[in-house]
């Protein structure tokens, strides 16, 4: 299925954009590709104004001086269906609906409009994303009239059946260093379902993991088959949304979708090998392990740290997502007991030594023998931020120089950060998003508690052990 | 049992305060209890030195002016036994221990000094905190010899076996306006113990909610009964570390604990009341709401925000929590039926309506209808922060005003807002952190994610529900 005239379009119609206010929808969507500098031809179509955003209007479609690649329809409900008939004549066949008010409102109208957009589109051989949703996103082709403005190439794929949802992830991955290849806000998935996009984005080489916010699933069978395919070659990491009984019924008044609270999600999940997740932050941290990291070669972790209640409370949270905290090896036992201090500290697994706060040299050589350890098979390391509260254990932030140290590594076994900084107090909030950016960017994951981080590793670790 | 002098010193004895670096312990407690203006005399103990960080020093207890009502002891294990005899002659029978190097380091040794540590302190009717740990906190008193300086005065009590998960949440309750009365850390617990405590606690008529942190327990059975009988009238909030079998090993290298990870804690927390939280950001949470929040009158969440996919998942993520999210009565949809548009957003519970970020009156109008709604017992109002992927929806932060109308509505039901910003972003992490902040200082518990707020409330609803 060809859609790629919606994410790489040479020309955009935006067939409803104002040009007395930047209302959300067409003038925004337009603004904001400006903005961005997309390099295609953006044509506004509004019958009664001559300018939008400085760009000449035109009154249709038929105006135009070329049949456009793709068109954006914001304009009212009622009007869409004469719209896909205008597209079909001027040979424009890639359609993304922003409009809202159809079988999602649940009235005999709504359900009216919704069955003619898609009769039409059957008929006309168009291809269509929504309505209801925000359409495609495609950062390496400038393509951000949503999310994150500009937006970071990489090799994500997102499908979503919430706009607001996929406009988040695209903006926290952008600060993390994650970048995205296509996202796709679906709607009420009239036309082109789920499973297109889903079907799509396996074959996109430029894919190689794929996100999905889903609501409602038409085919279960159809789709259970096809991410197991899917999940053979790409991670494909799934928030369901409706799974509750209220969460069914808001999906309802939401996409319109039949949300299937009766399905055997469970199942699907494990038999599909697709990675479940609950929330934002689960979404998130996980595409983050999934791209910056290797494989594990085993679920024991090597808690670095410094801390007693620490120590003791991130054994019990890697235990309690269902990982190992081994003891490690002798080889790595006989340096950590010449090197940590008997009072204070606690030299085994966890590791409770403040040196290696202070010291990323000495960091390095921990890492160097743990990526030896044939019981280790992910790190992670506890890093806290200097407050007034501590007492200081150093003057300049190392961190710099612990990326450094661990890039010269060579090759090595999954290592993320913990960088706890969920205080309240905004200037420690910035700080640690300071710390963790930093580490993301160079393509070491970190995370704002162990929590988050266990359960991320344990996605890696699942993932890997079905798809060996 | 007479602990008020731990808290309420007059003079403190600083035993081992070095004059020649700000180590940790001895001169780093002597600098911050002087940064935090204690009001009481500090008495540097140092044979070797004339000053430290310029108050006189002083060679022993004996040549003391008066007997010190503490000493904070802070030199090597092996000295303990001996000082602690001094203080018995001086008349000073308030002691804590920082010292490391006891039973927790696991050789004879150490073992025997702990046994001389505890048959000097009864032979010689000695309270004793520690050792191994970080003693005393009293913001009232001006005792901030760690932990957030300068303290906030408030009604929580602490009790914990670790000193820097203590040192944390001082620090992060601090920022979100909650204040504490009296911290312990009490370390290895050899004297005074933690059902000690404990009982001292439900006694200070000044404390309103006990926070503990626990690793080993020596009676369990005491402890269920004590922690029945407190809370009836104060909620424990409890996190135990050592509840794996990892944990509890690592427990006993920190604190010398059993952690009793066969004890049936699970009946415990049930039997007992206590609430149980398992990370640290889930003790904050519960901290917060328990300090702000009335009673709830039942578990049907109210959640008020925009978004179909944000009100699809913040339900599941209720429902998640055991909690409700159930249809509002006819009184509440009649109102919302006329100013909600039928379009793009839903009315009812979750209600979609992006008008509550803008309009702060608006937002007065729907809680104090939610207020009067017989199917409400608790409310969640999400709040996006104005970003740049978002169409702008207000151009000052109505935060302000929002706090004004609420605070105008009078008793309310419990009220909660969540804001999320852990993205990435430092600056958005930081303006996240203001907003809950802000609305914290003002007792609106303010939470970082829906999953957060969820579990608060159900604490909540849980400890109000058993203790009616």
């Amino acid at each position: 299925m060809d859609l790629d005239k919606f994410f790489y379009p040479r020309h955009i119609a935006i067939v409803g954009a104002s040009s007395e206010s930047l209302n959300f929808g067409g003038s925004s969507f337009l603004f904001k590709l400006k903005e961005s500098n997309f390099p295609g031809k953006l044509y506004p179509i509004n019958p009664k104004a001559k300018e939008v955003l400085g760009l000449k209007a035109y009154s249709g479609l038929s105006s135009l001086p070329e049949p456009p690649d793709m068109a954006m329809a914001c304009v009212p409900a009622q009007s869409i269906p004469d719209l896909l008939k205008d597209c079909a004549r001027r040979g424009t066949r890639h359609i993304h609906i922003l409009t809202s008010g159809f079988k999602e409102i649940n009235t005999p109208e709504g359900r009216r409009l919704e069955s003619l957009v898609e009769s039409i589109s059957r008929e006309k051989h168009l291809f269509v994303i929504g309505p209801n949703c925000m359409g495609p996103y495609c950062p390496a082709a400038g393509l951000t009239a949503w999310g994150a403005i500009p937006g970071l190439k990489g090799s994500i794929g997102i499908i979503s059946q919430s706009g607001g949802n996929t406009q988040r992830l695209t903006e926290y991955l952008y600060f993390l260093g994650v970048g995205v290849e296509k996202a796709v806000s679906i709607g009420n998935a009239t036309v082109l379902n789920s499973l297109d996009y889903l079907e799509y984005m396996w074959q996109d080489e430029k894919i190689d993991i794929i996100a999905m916010y889903l609501e409602g699933i038409d085919d279960g069978r159809r789709l259970l088959d096809l991410a197991r395919e899917v999940c053979r070659t790409k991670p494909v990491i799934l928030w369901k949304g409706g799974e509750s009984g209220v969460g069914a019924a808001t999906a309802s008044s939401h996409t319109g979708s039949m949300a299937g609270e009766k399905w055997p999600w469970d199942a699907f999940f494990h038999q599909a090998g697709v990675t479940h997740v609950r929330s934002m932050d689960e979404w998130v941290d996980a595409l983050l392990a999934f791209s910056c990291l290797p494989k594990p070669e085993g679920k024991g972790v090597f808690l670095i740290g410094g801390g007693g209640g620490n120590s003791v409370t991130n054994s019990d949270g890697c235990i309690h997502q269902g990982l190992d905290v081994p003891e490690l090896s002798e080889k790595t036992m006989t340096l950590l007991k010449k090197t940590v201090p008997t009072v204070g500290s606690i030299a085994g697994n966890p590791l409770d030594d403040w040196q290696v706060f202070a010291d990323p040299a000495y960091l390095g050589r921990i890492l160097g023998l743990a990526y030896q350890d044939p019981s280790v098979g992910m790190v992670v390391v506890d890093r806290l931020i200097p407050r007034k509260a501590f007492h200081a254990f150093y003057d300049t932030d190392p961190t710099p120089r612990v990326i450094e140290i661990i890039h010269g590594l060579g090759p090595r076994k999954p290592t993320v950060f913990t960088v706890d900084s969920e205080g309240g107090d905004p200037d420690l909030a910035q700080k640690g998003a300071e710390m963790r950016a930093r580490l993301c960017l160079a393509k070491i994951p970190a995370f704002p508690s162990l929590e988050r981080a266990a359960r991320a590793l344990r996605h890696l670790y699942d993932y890997h052990r079905k798809h060996p």
